[in-house]
């Protein structure tokens, strides 16, 4: 990685940052997901969006299965070096595995968490039978 | 915590999880904190948004020293249970300790990270001579 974007970076224990996503268009944030030095690599490199999958230990280049790639327009870091935001342009209309535009589906509401969005495919149509 | 919110939310091993913060009207990504089950619980009943300062280690109520609260409108969780997303009215428009309306105010430029927004406030204005 370039020296200058790496040393504002500040890795967790585990060498990695939560990237959170957001729709460059709409404003929805769509997902936080988590990214080591590779997958910002990667990611600034090619413009779709590849992160660190912290269940599958390894690299995920977002939508290489669904198809829903995430285009990169920008890529913004905070103030202490210990987060980023990525607004994209997302394939399919949908961030989410369970076939959502968001894995922010769930709005707490009188005690409860209520569904505050639907499917826009199941994840059947999206993956087949898996 | 309720039982039912609490059900569905998974802790690190610190026992906190990440919460986006979004201006409910703008749309604008305000900054990335943490919260603990205490600081969660404190936002939902007191409808102003408490984080764990990692820093510091303590309960953080956003805003106590520089009046800049946020008033949390919705509470989201997304699908892994990992992630929080907070929609917030930003009181007086100003979320970074730097004196920026947004803690992503670097954004990836020609391998740099270059500034997309500019002070509203001093430090000095916000938290006086400290």
């Amino acid at each position: 990685m370039n020296s200058e974007i790496a040393s504002q970076l500040k890795w967790n224990d585990d060498g990695l940052i939560p990237a959170i996503v957001q729709d460059a268009e709409s404003g929805r944030v769509l997902m936080l997901a988590w990214m080591n030095a590779d997958a910002l690599d990667r990611t600034l490199n090619s413009g779709e969006a590849v992160f660190w999958s912290r269940s599958r230990q390894q690299l995920w280049h977002k939508g290489e299965t669904s198809g829903h790639i995430q285009k990169v327009k920008e890529v913004q870091l905070d103030c202490d070096g210990d987060g980023l935001l990525l607004k994209v342009e997302q394939m399919g209309g949908i961030a989410c595995h369970t076939g959502r535009e968001s894995c922010f589906f769930r709005t707490a509401e009188n005690g409860e968490w209520a569904e505050n969005a639907s499917q826009i495919k199941s994840p059947k149509e999206i993956y087949g039978d898996v």
